[in-house]
Formats: C-alpha cells, sequence, structure tokens
C-alpha cells in the first residue's frame, strides 16, 4: 500500500456535509409524509387535568355537564383534547371557577415583566438544547405565551420543531440584529410552531456572522459599541405578544451570548455532573463573569431575578455522578435546582423523529421508561415556572 | 413570598466561578499531595509487550538473558516497567533486534513528514477531549515523540495533564501566535507532562483572545490577512522535535479552529451517535467547508492526507444509536473509523482524579469496566496509528 493521496479538505467536507444532510432528509421523509407540517397529538385527560392543575374528576364532570369544549372519545370512554381545547378549557375555568383570577390563564399582569430565560452552557452535551425546548414548550403546555429563540447556529433546537435551516431557508436573529440596512423588525423572524402559545426564532449558520461582523462594527460604528443591547431592543418591539423568552444560547463565549445575556432576566446553567464538566463550568464562569463587567463598565448592567444550575442526564446509579452531585449541592447551595433532569432513553428515542417528550405518544414507549423521563422533566419545568411566577412577585 | 430582588449578574458568577474552582482544587489537594507532580504508573510486562508489539514470552526471556532495564519484580515474579524504561526496550530491540530497523522506535525518517491530527467536533459532549488526550498518550507510549496542543479556553485536555490555567497561571498557543510584540517562540509555550516523549501546550482563557484580535488585526495588517497561518508557522519552528501533533479543537468555527486546521494533515472527528448530532455534523461540515473554501481562494489550501469519522460514547445496546451508526456506516463508507469508542464508566471514573485509563491502575477497576474499556480505545488509537503510518508510506 503506497503513502495517501493528498485531497482538498473543504471539497472533500462540503461533498460530505451536502450527503449526510441530503440522506438525513430521506430519513425525515421516511417518516412524516412529504410537505407534513408538524402536528400535535391530542391530550388524554389524565394529562390535561395536571397540565391544568385540576383533578381528572373535575375535568370529566365539567365535561359530562356539557361545559368547555367536547373532547374526542376514544375506545373505553377515554377523552382526549387538543391543545388549542386545553387553552379553550383555561379560558373557561377562568372565567367560570371560584378561584382566583388568572389561575387557570397565567398571562402577564400590569407591573409584571417580561421573563427572559438564558440557558447557557459552555461544554457541549450538557443537555442544553433538549432542557430549552422541553422548558419552552411545558411554559406553553400551561398556558404561557413563549417565545423560544435559538440562538445556536447549530440549529438543533429549531430541527426539533421541524425547521431544518439548510433546507427551508428559514430567517434567524441574524436577520433582526445585523448591521446593515438588510435589518428587518423582529416580528418578521418568529414563526408559529406545532404548540399553541409557542412560537421561535429559529437559527441559521448566518447567525455566525454577528461573531465576524460585531467587532468590526465595534470600531467604526455606535451601533457596535452597544452590540450588547440589540437583542433586548429587539424584544422590546414585541414585549407585550410574550410572558416567557426562552434562549439556547451558543456553547461559545462570544457577542450573540453576550446580547443574550445582557437581554435577560435570568439565567439557567445546564451542567453534567462529571469532574472536567465542573471544571470547564468554574473557568467559564468567571471568563463570563468579567466579561460581562466589562459591559456594566460601559454602562450596561445585567441585572437578573434568578440564577440556577441544572443538573443534566443525571444517571442515580452512577457513582461518580453522585459524587459530584454531592459537591455541587454543598458549593451552590440554594442555587441549585432541587430537580435534577434524569439520563432518559425515551428523550433520545423521541429525538429520532424530532419530537420531544411532550410531542410523543406515551403508548410508544415502554410505560417505566416514559414515566420516570416525563416525572423528571415536570418537575424541573414546574421548579423553573415557579422562580418565573416568583419574580413577578406571584406566590 | 415577595418578588426576587434583582442582583448584579457577573458579581455573582464571578463569586460563584471562584467558589467552585477553590473548592475544585481542595477535592484535588485531597486526592494528591500537595506540591505532587503528576507521576506514571509502572506497567505490568504483559501491557509493555502489548505496546511493544512483542510476545510478553520474548519480553521474559530478554530479562532472564540480563538483556535490557531491570524492571521492579513484585509479588509472585510479576514484572514492572516504567514508561521509561519501555523507551529503553525500544531501542535495545531497534539495536539488537533482527527485524527492519525502525520497528521498535517508530520516530520520523526523512521524507516523512510532520503528522498534525486535529481534533474537531462541534457538538460539545461528542468525547473530543477525552479522544485526544487517550491519542496522544497511546501514540507516546507506542514510541512516538508527541505533541498535544489544548486549543480550546475551557483547558479540559490541559486539566487532565495537572494543568489548572487558573491556579498555576500556564501559559497557552496563544503568547506563541498573538500579533502584537508580546509573541514568544513556541518552544517557550511547550512544557513536559508525566509521559516520557509527551509534551503539551496547554489552554487558558487567554486563548479566547484571538478570536477578538484577529478580525481586528485583518483589517490592518498582512499578519491578521494570513491569519490562518499563524499556528502552522509556529509548528514549523519545532518539526524536528516531534513525529506527531494533536491539537484538541475548540467546539466553535472561529479563527482558533481555523488556523488549527491550516497547519493539519489530517483531520478526526468525533460525534456521538445520535440524530441532532449528527444534524449539527452536517450543517457544520458545509459551514466548515465555506470557510475553508475561502480561505483556500486567498491561496491557502488545507491539504489533508485523511479525515475519518470517530463514533464515540457508543452504547452496543442502545437501539437509537445502532441506527444511527448504520446510517453513518451506509453514508461514509470507509471514512467512518471501524473501531467506535464505547461509552465507559471507567474513564468517568479515571476522570474524577484527572486521568486517563493508561494512567489508571487495572486493579484500581472492576477487570470487566476496564478491559472493555482499554480494549475499545487500543483498537481506535492502533488504527488511528495506521493513519499515520499509511500518510508516511509505510505499510
Amino acid at each position: 500500500m503506497s503513502a495517501l493521496p493528498p485531497f482538498e479538505f473543504d471539497e472533500k467536507i462540503l461533498g460530505q456535509g451536502a450527503e449526510i444532510s441530503r440522506r438525513l432528509d430521506q430519513l425525515r421523509l421516511e417518516n412524516f409524509p412529504p410537505d407534513a407540517k408538524k402536528t400535535l397529538r391530542r391530550f388524554p385527560m389524565s394529562e390535561v387535568a395536571h397540565y391544568l392543575g385540576i383533578s381528572p374528576n373535575n375535568l370529566k364532570r365539567l365535561h359530562l355537564e356539557g361545559k368547555g369544549p367536547e373532547p374526542l372519545i376514544a375506545a373505553a370512554g377515554r377523552r382526549f383534547y387538543t391543545a388549542e381545547q386545553m387553552m379553550e378549557l383555561r379560558h373557561y375555568l377562568d372565567k367560570n371557577g371560584r378561584s382566583d383570577a388568572k389561575k387557570y390563564v397565567p398571562f402577564r399582569k400590569p407591573g409584571e415583566k417580561l421573563q427572559v430565560v438564558a440557558v447557557v452552557n459552555f461544554k457541549g452535551g450538557s443537555g442544553k438544547t433538549t432542557t430549552a425546548a422541553h422548558l419552552a414548550q411545558h411554559l406553553a403546555l400551561t398556558g404561557h405565551r413563549v417565545l423560544v429563540v435559538d440562538l445556536d447556529p447549530q440549529a438543533s433546537l429549531s430541527a426539533l420543531h421541524g425547521f431544518q435551516p439548510e433546507l427551508d431557508g428559514n430567517p434567524s436573529l441574524y436577520d433582526a440584529i445585523r448591521y446593515d440596512d438588510k435589518r428587518r423588525p423582529i416580528a418578521d423572524v418568529i414563526l408559529p410552531t406545532n404548540f399553541p402559545l409557542l412560537e421561535i426564532i429559529p437559527a441559521n449558520l448566518e447567525l455566525q456572522e454577528f461573531e465576524f461582523d460585531t467587532p468590526l462594527s465595534m470600531q467604526t460604528s455606535n451601533e457596535g459599541k452597544r452590540f450588547y443591547s440589540r437583542l433586548g431592543r429587539s424584544l422590546a418591539e414585541v414585549d407585550e405578544r410574550f410572558d416567557v423568552v426562552v434562549i439556547d444560547c451558543p456553547p461559545q463565549l462570544g457577542f450573540l451570548t453576550l446580547t443574550a445575556l445582557t437581554a435577560s432576566t435570568s439565567v439557567l446553567v445546564t451542567v453534567h455532573p462529571q469532574m472536567l464538566d465542573l471544571m470547564s463550568m468554574s473557568q467559564f464562569l468567571l471568563m463570563l463573569g468579567n466579561f460581562v463587567k466589562s459591559i456594566r463598565e460601559k454602562g450596561a448592567p445585567v441585572k437578573i431575578d434568578w440564577l440556577r444550575y441544572l443538573i443534566t442526564r443525571f444517571e442515580p446509579t452512577d457513582v461518580p455522578q453522585t459524587r459530584m452531585l454531592g459537591f455541587m449541592q454543598t458549593v451552590l447551595a440554594e442555587e441549585l435546582l432541587k430537580n435534577p433532569m434524569l439520563k432518559s432513553t425515551a428523550i433520545s428515542d423521541a429525538g429520532l423523529t424530532k419530537q420531544t417528550l411532550y410531542e410523543v405518544e406515551r403508548k410508544s414507549f415502554s410505560r417505566d421508561t416514559y414515566d420516570r423521563a416525563i416525572e423528571a422533566l415536570d418537575a424541573v419545568n414546574f421548579e423553573v415556572q415557579g422562580l418565573i411566577h416568583r419574580a413577578w412577585g406571584r406566590m
């Protein structure tokens, strides 16, 4: 065998990237009919009651009394509601129930400011995208008006929502924060998802341009010098439309991350409980802290209501991981979310068809696997929801 | 409970980053005596024979005949050699053996060019650092003169080698590639490790500065316009000292990654076999390809000898993962390394004390766990070593 013949790296990987992308798209077409829009399943009564925060018996009585939307009735009398019907139920309960106003429709009241949650981590594989996607969907299912922003040029969160930047040519936040005259209002780049109440700004590769444009713009314009305010100012244009914004930040400490943090009211740091992950997290906290400090010295402090660390992909039977969890509990105390997110094959399985656990049908999984995962997810998401409501002064 | 009181984000995380870092250091001090330098265990005869590529019986006979270095003899007559003695054995065998010259000392011969292997991935958690660390150590254990470069500001690979940038104030490659007059020769930033034949350029947070300096320098100087040649030119200064350079690239597509790729003779892409990871990989291949193409159009083609994809953290019993593996085998064919790297708790466990699997003692693990992991690692690393030797025209 002779020496390997050298080849042009760019030609090779452009070909391979295109081929992998084409084949992944084939896979997608095998799983979804062509031109199919992402739809959402119906939710069984028990699940609807859970998200509404009422008992299944109450919900059943409501239906028997002919009140609220008419569910689909399947075999054995099981009742199923669409996500839209869940919303209708909320409004019905709010209007006709005996409890406090706004209990079932948790939209913001005057004086409660838009909550912007940045999901960050600096080590990939920490479950950032999974966390952001499930949090945003959970907030929508529990009645909040949510905007989820994919700021990672890798666009994994967009993919989960059925956007494929390389094929669909979707816009990204870059269109709304770029420095030149091609800039568009943020409303133009907000797209609907298959969840009522949940809208998205998807990502694409162009986002990376912001990292290259900003240092140049800083030299030549005031716009560039105030790069950190670009997302905040864009969000202000749509403030009234949403209760919560969830931002999936890129796993790097660049200008996109800094503009996201400056616009945020709270920060969720995802971390996988392993030594190397913790070490790099501490490094990056220091690095990020210094960047934010320099922005504060320019007169733009990052004031936040809460900061929490979320343990992800936790395996309770893994001894080194439990040691690391104990370590974090000692060091971070109350800033560690009480509920860790468990590692789950159900989530990976769902990812195969670009779905979250809130989208898949429970019956396609072994009950145990599904229930364990959804229970862990719900615990995390209700805990974060509690923080959001506390920031509004409720509770 | 009242509304959460807002606080300054930078102050909070600077405090927490420092505290986590301090506590992690305490953990380290509990595991290692203060001022301890990282040392290396002794290797049992079977392992030494494996790395040398001779039979244990031959090695035993050599010792019984009083030839080569004198091993430590432990209980039950078991023989142990230091890593330095393994090198001595190589030179002894090369001089006295009957086989082809250079079989045991695989140093480069005239005409064989320095091999520079970039380990890249764009999605974190893909096992990049673990791969780079074990590959570099394996190449050193099999007799190659290796330089490992940590280009990730998160410095995980440096940490594995006992460097703690936040405490030790070690240099990084930034000192050798910066644009101002503080630039130092690359030889100044190369440090020894606990492995003979293995040297390191550790990382620190300053590396990130290169991302901010470069776009500015591109506007004002020829040095900046030719940023992509900075690592290659630095490596040329130490070309004679090494056989292989392994670069752990940062998980982002910035100027550090581009200068690493321009200096490389081969590329190893690590990828965890899951849908979202594959999707982001295809996206980034396209993005990277376009960047490299633009560099080629400026007259600096990236010519490489080989490109391979390495499946990492593979769990053979995980059905979605095996499906994704099958997919990659179909699409990438011969560019997928034959041996995937298995997920291993032994590697995580070793990481707890900042060690690789080549450093820990087999007896501290359950044999099965250890043996399965080391077998998978060796298979991957010998396969890569084969590619390096083929690029030299050997085999």
